[in-house]
């Protein structure tokens, strides 16, 4: 049961010109299912991405990052759900490259113009020939307008489809930027796991399209977390078609630079946001501020102790003002020389803790009229410092467990 | 349900000559339970402890940190449940303070011969008037032969009492070593949410038995988690009585403190154990041994890693051999520099990974017969040097979700 989070309606996906998704069902997983999505750039769009933290990244991931460095123009993206392709060695690494040698071959480019993707189970052998076998048929469906078809497609344990879609103008031109993204499950920064792509049809260079990947990654998805558990496959992937007509971002200081960012952050940030809204048994929604920090890292480490605390997750399930547990959270966090009497947490506009101990203002039936929300702040002022940080997170549920013990079967 | 784990039988838990327990029922949180212990060493005894490392610490442990600076010989341990007494800032130790000095005017001693311990909700004001007005009927119940009764009575959310006996003979004179604890939710090391409390009737001075105190909880207490939340009020307090008759242990290199260290550990090992065991809604008990690696250091944050995920967690609770989830969670330990092609995995005795993924000849039926086992050993080899931890957790399960979500109600 998703937070106040719909799937994107007909039409509120709009599409970047200069960009197409085919899709098909390969039967990774189950038969039937599409499971099988190409996104297919027009030549001479630039792409950049960042990528999970985690040592033992997929296979995918090992070719992406080897493929974007050789900065050759892309020409597909091949996703596929139902295996992570993780875990699976130097075989995962042939089979992976298997799926871009056949695409490269069907579109006639360089093995290096493809990037492949994969969510799914770890550990298990990617069926590579099932993949391939369809790519044909996906290739054929290739059409601008199946944003939303491709967001489904790219679902795992999700329930609902995600999907952002803003506009701006460039000197009077108009410009799109839409995106989707998956993910449910396995959801922490650096990166959260989960795939997300997001396209514009403004025109921008590679470096400069790089740098702008970081920083919309970090508002974004790099402020998330549902169990703390990094994933092996997250990906991010920034593509700039440049058939808008707008003119040329060629570096960091161009005037339509920062109004391109904000509408990609903005892009990013709701997608983020969906993820943690359809977290894994998610029935709240949090959002955690810490501010007066000495630093962001700090106030981030404060945030995370919070939103990856099982006790504090459990008790916004159960609606229990059961505000100690933040307190304890705090505690130990890692800040060690933190003055615990100079914090003060509020919940809501309810101001819940100060000088060490509960605020004297604090009524209980406060607390709990705002732990009975479905989106809930927590704000902190660690009140040394001028730094802050945003974490969003879910509480923590049955289904969760449901979910996790029975993902397999 | 408990993993493997039964309540001390009557008897097993050996009295330890010059130490009693008292026991009433304050009301502090429920009427007719036994919600306050005291434990009453005899004059000239000496006695150490390890606090948690939580900078939001309980009162209570304020207080203990500053009478044990003092040197002076305790008289009284004085333990609530009910109530954590924590972040409750300054009143909260005015209060822990009124309950120490209740019981230094009964027993006509100092203040700072009394330690305070509390465990329970965090951020209520403690009761310390119930609590007072019990002391005399807990004094008057002082008895050698309380172990299991002050077991039970220090239980909040256990199931079970924990207790853990063993002898020794130190120069042909019989020694005991005695210990109980609590704790089931809260768990992460340094320290776990936990009270400890062991006993030796051996001699031993107190800057020794400091050492040995945290010589035993640093591969006993330190060694488990079961949710990653490390507590405000974790205390582990070591008592030696002297009364046994054997020399004094007065020097590190003294001939019979190996041997007596050696049944302090496993003491405490015997209950850290215990306390995983009955960890919220546990239904399997897990050992992660993390070996060839750099540092003990890294070791455990591997180990730590694989045991604070909530997807490997609820994996073993469903007895599914995702394993790969113990790869991912291997990958993203932060450890920057590990080779993941070194690494071999093993569950039980069955090779699971090597080679960067699956070993060759693992077989899911081989994962499964061992993931359906109560007792689960999970290997870890990084292959890049000579360090090993160990690290002692349970499952993620439905119950943990219920018992936390309604601790209050």
């Amino acid at each position: 049961m998703p937070v106040n989070l719909a799937p994107p309606a007909a039409g509120q996906l709009h599409p970047v010109a200069g960009l197409k998704f085919g899709i098909a069902s390969a039967g990774i997983k189950k038969p039937g299912r599409k499971d099988v999505t190409v996104i297919l750039p027009a030549p001479g769009s630039t792409i950049a991405g960042v990528f999970t933290s985690n040592r033992f990244c997929a296979a995918p991931v090992v070719l992406c990052r080897t493929h974007l460095a050789t900065d050759l123009s892309p020409l597909a993206l091949v996703i596929n759900t139902g295996n992570a392709n993780a875990g699976t060695g130097d075989e995962g690494l042939q089979r992976a490259t298997e799926v871009c040698d056949a695409m490269a071959s069907r579109l006639g480019c360089r093995r290096e113009q493809i990037l492949p993707f994969s969510t799914g189970v770890i550990m298990e052998p990617l069926p590579a020939d099932k993949i391939v076998r369809v790519l044909p048929e996906a290739i054929a469906s290739a059409d601008e307008n199946s944003w939303l078809a491709a967001a489904e497609a790219i679902m795992t344990t999700d329930i609902v489809a995600k999907g952002s879609s803003h506009s701006l103008e460039i000197e009077g031109v108009a410009v799109h930027v839409t995106g989707i993204a998956k993910g449910s499950g396995m959801i922490h920064p650096n990166m959260a796991t989960l795939l997300g792509f997001v396209a514009t049809d403004a025109a921008v260079s590679t470096d400069i399209l790089q740098r702008m990947v970081r920083e919309a990654a970090d508002i974004s998805f790099n402020c998330i977390t549902v169990d703390g558990d990094t994933s092996t496959n997250d990906s991010f992937i920034l593509i700039a078609t440049g058939q808008s007509g707008a003119s040329h971002i060629d570096h960091w200081d161009h005037p339509a630079r920062p109004a391109l960012q904000e509408t990609i952050n903005r892009v990013a940030s709701e997608l983020a946001q969906a993820i943690v809204r359809d977290g894994e048994g998610a029935t709240k929604f949090i959002r955690i501020e810490i501010e007066q920090g000495r630093s962001r890292e700090e106030c981030r480490q404060v945030g995370y102790a919070i939103a990856h605390s099982p006790l504090v997750k459990t008790a916004f399930f159960a609606s229990d003002p059961n505000l100690g547990r933040i307190l304890a959270a705090i505690g130990y966090a890692g800040i060690t020389d933190l003055d615990v009497t100079n914090i003060r947490l509020w919940l809501g506009d309810v101001l819940v803790a100060e000088h060490g101990g509960r605020a004297v203002s604090y009524q209980e039936a406060d607390g709990q009229r705002v732990m009975r929300e479905a989106e809930i702040t927590i704000r902190v002022q660690l009140n040394r410092g001028e730094a802050h940080a945003t974490v969003w997170t879910c509480d923590f549920s049955y289904d969760y467990v449901k979910i996790n013990a029975e993902y397999r079967s």
